[in-house]
C-alpha cells in the first residue's frame, strides 16, 4: 500500500459516486401520523371526495333560487319551500342555493320572506370542490411535511408506503472507547456514530450503530460483511488513511471494488468509497471534523443525486471578518460563525484547534474551491448555513479574551433567542477588530492590582469605546491543601514572567504577609500557562502557585484569593444605544445576572454591569 | 354570547400572549443519543479533559529537543533517548517533542540521527487542548444539533436534562370523524391533530392527541380539565367561533380566564386564548387552513417569546406574479408558491378553494399587514418559506389548464429534486402570463376533432411560444353499462353547449354510427362541468354522456372513446434551451414517461414529447 494518498478532485469524487453508487432502499408501510420527514415510495391518491356532497357555507335557509327571482327590498317574496341549515351541514336534496339569515325577514307568525334574488349555487360548497377520489395528493419521492400529513389524514389515508433507508455506522480504531468508559491516555470516545445518526435522522434515514471494531483486518472485514447485508449504505469511520493501522482500504479492495481513495478536500481528504455486494461503503476519517465534512460534502450530495430529498442549505452573503487561507488544488470547507453586524452579515473563523466545539459553535461553511488560494478579508462571499437556530441576525460576534463567564452570558441570551460567539484573538487583533466593524465588540481582561486596573496598550485604538463588566475572575494561591502563609518558606512554586500580573498578584500577597520571596523556591522553566500551573500543583511537581479560582476548584485545589481580573465587553460608543447592546447592558446589570455570577465558583459580581470609558 | 367577534389586532394578541401565558415544561433526563432537536434544561459541562494527556500528532520519534539543538543536514545528531510513537498515541513520559520520520536518518545498524533542531512541543497536542473538564459545552435553553451530540458524547456526557413540553390536542365538533371512518354527508375527518403534532414535533414538542369531543359544553369542559392536568399547553380545534355550536369560549370563560377571543388575522380570525389552572389553552378554527395559520402565526411566536428555540423561517425577496388583495385592518397570511423564473424569485397565489391541498402545494407565506390594502402585481416583497425542500430555485411555476397528468410530471421531476406547481387560470390570464415572465410557462388543453386541434384564440399572445405534449386525455361516451350504439335512441344524455368540444365529440360519434341526434333525449339545464356529468350518470339522473375516461373509471363508468384533448406545456421560445426546459423535454420524450402515461387509465402517450410552434 502506498504511503501517500493519490487525491482526486472533489467534483470528480461527486461524479464517481453519482454514476457508480446507489443506496439500496426498502419499502415500508407506516402510519401516516408517523411519516413526517420520510419519503413517499408511491404516489398517494385521495380515497375520498371532499366534501362528499354539497354543503352549506353559511347559517341560513336552503332554498330554490327560482322562487326568489322577483324578490326586492320593497317586494319581499315569501319562501314556500326551504330548510334551515348550519355552516358546514349537508345541503338537503332538492335545493340549489343557501340564503343567509341577514337577507331574509321573518314576521311574527314565522313566515320567511326574502328581499333579493339568489343565484344558483349561492353559499354552497360543491361536492368534490376540495378534492376528488383518485386525485394525487403527493407524488412518489416526496418528503412528507406536517401539512401533507393533515391532507393525507383528511383525505382518507391512514398508512403510506415510504422508501426506508438504513445507514450502517461502523467505528474502527484501537484507540476508541464506548461512551461511559473514561478514556485513558491516547484513547478517545467514539462519538462519530451518534453524531452521524442524528444527522441522517433529520433526512429521514435510520441508522444501525455497530460496535467498535479494533484495527484488525479480519474483524473489519467481518463487520463490513454483516453491515452490507443489513443496510442501504455503510459508513466506516476511522482507518481510512494510509497509516500502518489503516486497514479499511485494503479490506474493501479484497471484498469489493474501490471507487476512490483520497479526495482533495479539507478536512476529510483521507476518505474512500467502495462497492461491496452492490452496497456503497464509505470510509471516513476518524476525526469528528473530517467525518462531518465528508458526510456533508460527499455523502449528502450523493443521496440527493440518488433521488433522496436532501434540503439545500440556505446560503447567505457575508463579508469575511478576516482572511481565510487555502491550499491550491484543494476544496476547503471552513467552519465559520455568521452574525449580522450593522447592515451586513460578517463571518468569522472558528478556531480550528477546538475539536468538536468548533462544530458546536459554527453555523456556516465557507467553501473555497480548488482553484482559489484563499479569500481575503473584506471579500464578500456565500456561506451555507449549517443550522437554522438562532438566525444569524441574532448572533453576536466578539473577539479578544475568552473566559468561561462568556458561556454564561451566551446562556442568558438564549432566552432572547440570541447567541454569543466569542473567540480568542491577540490584543492587537482585538483592537483592530473594534475599528473594522466586523465584530459586535471585543473582550478585554484587565487585572486589578492594588485596587487599580493594570494599564493596557491601546495605541491601535482609534474608536471611542465603552467597557461593560461581566464579572471579575478571582485568582487564588492554589495548593492541594490549605497552608498557613508562614509555612511557605522552602516550598516550590512556578517561575513566572517578571512583569506578569500573576507575578504581581504573588508579590502583593507576599508583601501583605511579610514573606521573603527569596526563601520560596521557584521551579524553572518559566511557566506562563495558568492551566499548566494547575496541572503541576495537582501532580505534585510544584507545591503552590497562582491560578484562576474556577480552574483550581475543578482540580480540588484550595488557597486564599490573591487578586482578580475584570472581564469586560468592549463596545463601540456608537453602538451602545443599539437594541442588542441595550439588551446586554440591561442583562449585565440585572440581579438575575449577578445572582448567577455569584453561584459560579471563582467569580465575583461586585462590578458586574459597570460601564466605563476605555481605556 | 355576542353574534360577532370583537377582533383585536394581531400584534396586540402576540403581546397579550407574551405577557400573560407561559407554557409549563417538565425536566426529563434522556440519553444524549436521543436528544437531537430537544432543548437543554441545564448547561452541559465537559466531564473530560481532551486529550487526557499529551499525544503525538505524527508517526515518528518522541524525543527531547535539547538533544537536537546542534543538528543540521550536514551534521546529523544521533538520538540517544527516543521512543517510536504513532499519530494519536500518548506521548511517553520524559519527552518534549515529536520528530517526524522524514526529518531523521536511520543507518544500517538502526541508529537514528536527526537533521534539524526540534522545538519544544513540536507535533504534540497538549493535554486539554480541545477541552477541559468543567468547560461549558452547551448552555441551558439550547436546541441540540447533531454536532452537539457528537461533542457531548465525545466529552463524556451520556445523558442530558431537557425541557420537555407536551401539547394537548383536542378536536371538537359533531361533524368530525376519526380517521379510518368514511365520512358521510356534512362530516369531515379530524386531521388537525396529526398535522399539528407533526409540526410541533419538529420543534421538539411532543403531543397528546385526545379523542374527538362532540359539541357538548360538559364534554368539552371535561376534556379541557383532563388536558390542563397533563400538558404544557392545550390546543382545541373547532368550536372557537360564535355560532350556536361553538361552546369553547363559554366553557373557557367559566373554568378559566379568556385572554382574547377573535384576532384580526386571515385565515384564523375566530381564535381564542385562555388560561385554565395556569395552563395556556388556545382555541383554533376547525378548518385546517385556519388552524395552521394560528399555530404558525400566534402559537409559534409565543413559544419563541417564552424562550423555546423556534427556528426563524428563511425569507426570500420575490416579485408578485399577480395582485393580492387584502382587507384593511386585517393581517393577512397568504399561501403562495415561490419559484425562480429567470433571474428573480416569483410568487404565485395558491388557489384558496383548494382545502388542504393549498397547504401541501404552497412553500411560502406572504404577510400583508393590517394597514395595507393588498399588494399589486410586480411589487417586490418578502415571503417566509414554510418548507426547505425543494429549494425555490428548483420549483417550476405553470399556469393555465390543470390535469392529473401534471401530477405525474411533478413526480418525475422529484428525482431531479425539482417540483412542478401548476394551477388553473383563465385562458386570457394564461396568455398574459406567458408575456410577463413570472411563470415558467403555461398549460394548454386542445381538443382534437377530426384529427385536428380545435383552434384557440391567441390574439393576446405576443411571444414566440412552443408547445410540448405531455399526453392526450381520452374522452368516452360513458354509461353505467356498455351498450350498443343502436340502443341509444330514447336514452337520456346531458344538454351540452352548442359549440363546445364535448358536443363536437358527441356529434362525431353519432355521425359515425349513423344515429339521429333528435332521437336522443337531452336533459336540461345545460351541463358544462365534466365532473357533474360523471356524478349524474353514476346516480342514474342521466343515462350516458361524454366525460374524461380517467374520471369515468374512478366511478366504474364504461364506454367507447369518442375524442381526446392534448395536454401541452407552453414554453417561451427563448427558454426552450434552458437547462430546466431541456430536462423537461428529455423527460417527456423518454420511454419511461411514455410507459408511465400508458399505465394511467384514460391517457394516451402517442404524441407525448412532440414539440410544435404555437398556435
Amino acid at each position: 500500500m502506498s504511503r501517500y494518498l493519490t487525491l482526486i478532485p472533489y467534483l470528480a469524487a461527486q461524479k464517481i459516486l453519482k454514476n457508480s453508487a446507489k443506496p439500496k432502499y426498502q419499502v415500508k408501510t407506516i402510519l401516516v401520523t408517523e411519516s413526517s420527514g420520510l419519503v413517499t415510495y408511491e404516489p398517494v391518491f385521495s380515497r375520498l371526495t371532499v366534501p362528499p356532497g354539497a354543503i352549506s357555507q353559511r347559517d341560513g335557509y336552503a332554498a330554490n333560487c327560482s322562487e326568489t327571482l322577483e324578490a326586492t327590498d320593497k317586494n319581499p317574496v315569501r319562501l314556500e319551500k326551504y330548510s334551515w341549515v348550519h355552516t358546514g351541514s349537508p345541503l338537503p336534496d332538492g335545493y340549489d342555493c343557501v340564503i343567509m339569515q341577514e337577507d331574509t325577514r321573518t314576521d311574527n307568525s314565522g313566515v320567511i320572506s326574502i328581499i333579493k334574488p339568489a343565484r344558483p349555487g349561492q353559499h354552497i360548497q360543491k361536492k368534490g370542490s376540495e378534492i376528488h377520489t383518485g386525485k394525487m395528493i403527493l407524488p412518489a419521492g416526496h418528503r412528507i411535511n406536517p401539512e401533507d400529513i393533515g391532507a393525507m389524514v383528511g383525505y382518507g389515508i391512514t398508512s403510506v408506503q415510504v422508501k426506508s433507508m438504513v445507514a450502517g455506522l461502523i467505528p474502527t480504531g484501537d484507540e476508541l472507547k464506548e461512551p461511559c468508559i473514561a478514556p485513558g491516555p491516547g484513547e478517545v470516545i467514539a462519538s462519530n456514530s451518534p453524531m452521524m445518526a442524528a444527522y441522517l435522522k433529520e433526512l429521514g434515514i435510520t441508522s444501525i450503530s455497530y460496535p467498535i471494531v479494533p484495527d484488525d483486518p479480519e474483524k473489519i472485514r467481518e463487520a463490513i460483511e454483516v453491515a452490507v447485508r443489513e443496510c442501504s449504505f455503510v459508513i466506516i469511520s476511522g482507518g481510512s488513511s494510509t497509516g500502518i493501522r489503516d486497514h479499511t482500504s485494503r479490506v474493501l479492495g479484497e471484498i469489493g471494488g474501490i471507487l476512490y481513495h483520497g479526495v482533495a478536500i479539507k478536512p476529510g481528504k483521507s476518505t474512500l468509497a467502495a462497492i461491496v455486494d452492490e452496497i456503497p461503503v464509505f470510509g471516513l476519517p476518524g476525526t469528528p471534523g473530517g467525518a462531518l465534512a465528508v458526510l456533508r460534502e460527499l455523502i449528502l450530495p450523493w443521496l440527493s443525486d440518488s433521488g433522496h430529498p436532501v434540503p439545500i442549505p440556505h446560503s447567505i452573503e457575508v463579508t469575511l471578518a478576516e482572511s481565510v487561507p487555502s491550499e491550491l488544488g484543494t476544496d476547503d470547507f471552513v467552519q465559520m460563525v455568521v452574525g449580522r453586524v450593522h447592515d451586513r452579515y460578517c463571518a468569522a473563523l472558528v478556531p480550528r484547534g477546538g475539536g468538536q466545539m468548533a462544530s458546536v459553535k459554527s453555523n456556516g461553511i465557507l467553501h473555497i474551491p480548488r482553484n482559489c488560494e484563499g479569500w481575503k478579508e473584506d471579500k464578500t462571499g456565500i456561506i451555507e448555513l449549517t443550522r437554522l437556530f438562532p438566525h444569524p441576525d441574532n448572533i453576536l460576534l466578539f473577539t479578544g479574551e475568552t473566559d468561561p463567564i462568556l458561556d454564561f452570558l451566551d446562556q442568558f441570551l438564549r432566552s432572547f433567542q440570541m447567541e454569543l460567539f466569542a473567540r480568542k484573538t491577540s490584543w492587537e487583533t482585538t483592537l483592530i477588530s473594534m475599528k473594522n466593524r466586523k465584530f459586535h465588540g471585543g473582550v478585554v481582561a484587565r487585572p486589578r492590582v492594588k485596587g487599580r486596573y493594570l494599564s493596557v496598550d491601546h495605541s491601535l485604538l482609534s474608536e471611542e469605546v465603552k467597557t461593560i463588566t461581566l464579572a471579575e475572575r478571582e485568582y487564588i494561591l492554589a495548593s492541594r491543601e490549605l497552608f498557613h502563609p508562614e509555612t511557605m518558606k522552602g516550598k516550590s512554586c512556578p517561575t513566572l514572567l517578571e512583569n506578569s500580573f500573576l507575578s504581581a498578584f504573588m508579590q502583593e500577597y507576599f508583601l501583605a504577609h511579610d514573606i521573603d520571596i527569596t526563601q520560596v523556591s521557584s521551579i524553572t522553566p518559566v511557566c506562563v500557562n495558568e492551566q499548566d500551573i494547575v496541572y503541576k500543583i495537582r501532580s505534585g511537581e510544584i507545591e503552590f502557585g497562582p491560578c484562576p479560582a474556577f480552574q483550581a476548584s475543578e482540580y480540588d485545589l484550595v488557597g486564599p484569593v490573591i487578586g482578580c481580573i475584570s472581564i469586560d465587553l468592549m463596545i463601540r460608543e456608537e453602538d451602545i444605544a443599539s437594541d442588542q447592546m441595550k439588551r446586554i447592558i440591561d442583562l449585565l446589570s440585572s440581579d438575575e445576572w449577578k445572582d448567577t455570577v455569584c453561584l459560579i465558583p471563582g467569580y465575583s459580581s461586585k462590578r458586574s454591569g459597570q460601564i466605563s470609558s476605555f481605556p
